[in-house]
C-alpha cells in the first residue's frame, strides 16, 4: 500500500462538477490500494478576484493582510473538496497551514518553506481519513499566515511527499498533459516527455516552461521526490520528473524553450578599468534586480596607461528595466545606454550535452541556417541559450526541434 | 484612553466603499483617544454563497468542513478592513481565531465559546495596532475551525469586551439604528429605546426582534459587557444594553413582539395518567426538539379507576413540526393529533411588570376589544405570551404597543 500526494490545480477545482471529478479520481486511487494525500489550490480565479478586491482599497496593500486575504482561496477548495469525498463515502478531512504546521519563514507573499509536521497526515491515513491540505499557505513562527508565491501549491505538494517518507511520489494535476519538447502551440510535432531529470525540468521550467513551480522542482531534487505531472481531465500517464540516474531518457537535447519576458541593454564604450563593472553589477544587485546575460566585448582603443573602452551588454526581466536604466544613468554618467525590448531567448536543455561535443556548434549552425543573427550567448552545462531578435523566436524553436530529432 | 470594541456586521462591510467607511470610523474614534478592537462579520451575501456551494455537492455536508468553509467569509472581511485601515495611515493586523485562541467547544455550527486570549490583543493595542478579529469563528481543542452559529460575531465582539477587562464596551453597528419599542413596519409610532436591560433584551430577542444574538445578550449580562447597538450608516446613537440597574427606563412594559415561527400541536382525548405528558416530552427532548407553549386542559370524564381524558397542546418550531408529529404518532397512537400552522405569539416585554399587577389582565382585554381570541397563554417574571390566530398578527401588535402607551 502506498501512499501518494495527489495535487490538483486551479482550473482542477474550478467548478463543483471538476470538484466531483476530483473527488472521484481519489476515491479510485484509494480503491487501488493507495494512500492519498490531497493538496489543491484556490478553485480557477478566485486568487485573483480577491487580490482585485483588495487592491481596490489600496495600490500597495499590506503584505500579511494580502496574505491573510488571498489563503482563503485555498481554504475554500479544501473544505469543498472534504465535502465532496464525504459525499462520494470516502473519509476525508480539511487541513490548513497552522493545522499541519507548515511552517515558513515571514517573508509574506513569497515566503520559503521551513518544516511541515507529517505526523498530523500520518495519524488522519492512520484513521482511514484522507488529508485534504490546503496549498500554496503557510504559518510563521508568530502564527500569521504567509502564501509561497505563484504556483506555490506546487512546492506544498512535494514538501509533503518530501515529510511523508522516502519514495512517496508527488502527483501533479494540471491542465497540460505533460513536459513537451517544445510548446506544441509552436511546434506541431512536440512530444511529449515520459521522464525528465531534475536538472533538465529546473532549466525547463525557469526558460518559461510553465508546468511547475521553479521550487517545487529545486525541492523535489533535494528530497528525490519522484513528481507525476499530469492531466486531470485524461487517464493518460504525464511525465515523470525523477532523479538522473533513473531518467532513461538522457537524449542529448531533451526540449526548446523560448523565453520572451527579458529585455537588453547596453552600454557603449564604457571604459574598461578594474572594478567598473563589478560596481554597476554589485548596484543592481543591491536593488535586487536579477541580471541573466552578460556580455563583454574585447577591449578596444587600449594603449600604455590608458584604458581600453568596451560594450557591456546584459539581459534582465522587463519589469526591472526602468529601474535598472536609472542605476546605470547613474553610475554611467555621459555613457551612451541602449535598450532592445525585442529580443527572445531560445534555449536547448538536456542531460547529454555533458558529454556530447558539438551541440552549441549545431545550435548556432541551425540557427545560422535560417539566417538568424545570434546576438547574446550563454552557456551551462547542460543548457545553451542564445538571444535572438524576437521576430525570428518560433522559426527558431522549430528549426531546433526539428534539427535536434525531437519531433514525433 | 477607554478601550472599545467595534462590531460590523455584513452589510456594514458588504462593499469595499463601505469598507473603506468603516476604516473611517474607526479612525476617527481613534483619533479621539479610544484604544479600538475591531470584529466584523462576513461581507454580506458571503456566507449564503459559500453555503450553496457546499449544499451543491451534497444535501449534508459534514459539520467540521463547512465551518472551516464558511469561516473563510469573516478571513476576507478582517483582511480588507485591515488594509482599509492601513491605506488610511491606521496600523492595523487581522486575526483568526486560532490567533487569537478563541476557543470553543467542538460543536460544529453552533459552537459555544469557552475561552480567549486577551493578551495578543492587549500587545497589539499596546504597539498602537488596531487587531481586527474575525466573527462567528473559533478553534476547538484539537485546532479545528468551528462557528458560533447565525449571528455569531455579536457573540464574538462581546466575548472580547469581556476578555479586554471589566467596563469595556461593545458597539454592535448593524443597518438598523437601535431596538424599537415594537417593529417599526407594524407600528408606524414605534420608538427607539435608549436603555433597555440585557433579562429585556434575551426576552425580545427570543421573541423575534433579531437585532442581537441571543447569546451574545447573555454572555453580556454575565460579564457585565456595555452593549450599544447603532446603526453604522449614522451617528445617532441607537440603543444601550445594560444591567437592570442602569436601565433608567423600568417602564412597566419596554416592546411588544410577535413571533411566527412557531406550529401548534394538539393531542385530543389523551388519557390523564401519571407519567404520560412525562413520556411525551422526554421523548421530544431526546429528540432535541424545543417545545415552548404547554397547555393542558383540566381533566374530563374521570370515575373512579378510570383515568380521564384531556386535551394536550404545546407549540414547537415550524422546522421541528414533522419530527415532533412522528413522535406523537408513535406514543400516542390511536388519538388525534391536530396541527395548526396558522398561529402567531404576541408579546410584551418589561421588567416593571415584576412590580405592577393587572399587566397580564390589561393584555387580555386589549386584545378582546379587538376580538381577539387567545389559544394558550404563557407567562416569565418579564414577559406574557399569548397565542393567537396568524392573520391577528399587526393589529395586536398595534393595540398592545398603543394601549401600554409605548408610541411616540
Amino acid at each position: 500500500m502506498a501512499v501518494i500526494v495527489q495535487k490538483f490545480g486551479g482550473t482542477s477545482v474550478g467548478t463543483i462538477d471538476r470538484i466531483k471529478s476530483v473527488a472521484e479520481r481519489v476515491a479510485r486511487a484509494r480503491d487501488a490500494g493507495d494512500q492519498v494525500v490531497v493538496v489543491a489550490s484556490a478553485m480557477s480565479g478566485e486568487t485573483n478576484r480577491l487580490l482585485s478586491l483588495g487592491r481596490e482599497l489600496t495600490m500597495r496593500p499590506d503584505g500579511r493582510e494580502l496574505d491573510a486575504l488571498v489563503a482563503t482561496g485555498e481554504q475554500v477548495s479544501v473544505a469543498l473538496l472534504a465535502i465532496a469525498l464525504g459525499a462520494r463515502g470516502v473519509p476525508a478531512r480539511s487541513f490548513l497551514a497552522h493545522q499541519v504546521r507548515l511552517r515558513t519563514d515571514s517573508g509574506f507573499t513569497k515566503a520559503r518553506i521551513k518544516g511541515i509536521d507529517a505526523d498530523v497526515l500520518l495519524s488522519a491515513l492512520n484513521e482511514g481519513v484522507v488529508p485534504v491540505v490546503a496549498g500554496f499557505q503557510g504559518v510563521d513562527d508568530r502564527g500569521n499566515t504567509t502564501t509561497l508565491g505563484r504556483g506555490g501549491s506546487d512546492t506544498t505538494a512535494v514538501a509533503i511527499a518530501a515529510a511523508l517518507g522516502h519514495g512517496v511520489a508527488c502527483e501533479i494535476y494540471t491542465d497540460v498533459e505533460g513536459v513537451y519538447t517544445a510548446d506544441p502551440n509552436v511546434c506541431k510535432n512536440a512530444r511529449k516527455v515520459g521522464r525528465i531529470s531534475y536538472e533538465e525540468m529546473l532549466e525547463l521550467a525557469s526558460l518559461g516552461a510553465k508546468v511547475l513551480q521553479i521550487r517545487s522542482v529545486e525541492l523535489a531534487m533535494k528530497y528525490a521526490v519522484p513528481v507525476h505531472v499530469r492531466s486531470s481531465f485524461t487517464e493518460a500517464p504525464g511525465t515523470w520528473v525523477v532523479g538522473e540516474d533513473e531518467s532513461l531518457e538522457s537524449v542529448v537535447v531533451a526540449g526548446v524553450t523560448s523565453d520572451r519576458s527579458e529585455a537588453k541593454v547596453t552600454i557603449r564604450m564604457m571604459p574598461d578599468e578594474p572594478g567598473r563593472a563589478a560596481g554597476l553589477f554589485e548596484a543592481l544587485a543591491d536593488a535586487r534586480i536579477s541580471v541573466d546575460m552578460i556580455i563583454q566585448n574585447p577591449s578596444a582603443h587600449a594603449s600604455p596607461g590608458r584604458p581600453g573602452v568596451t560594450d557591456m551588454t546584459f539581459t534582465l526581466a522587463k519589469g526591472d528595466l526602468e529601474h535598472a536604466q536609472s542605476i546605470a544613468a547613474r553610475l554611467c554618467s555621459g555613457l551612451q545606454v541602449d535598450v532592445d525590448h525585442d529580443v527572445v531567448k531560445v534555449s536547448i536543455v538536456g542531460l547529454g550535452m555533458r558529454s556530447h561535443a558539438g551541440v552549441a556548434a549545431r545550435m548556432f549552425r541551425l540557427l545560422a541556417d535560417e539566417g538568424i543573427n545570434i546576438q547574446a550567448i550563454s552557456t551551462s552545462e547542460i543548457k545553451i541559450s542564445c538571444l535572438i531578435h524576437a521576430k525570428y523566436g518560433e522559426l527558431a524553436v522549430r528549426s531546433l526541434h526539428d534539427g535536434f530529432g525531437l519531433g514525433d
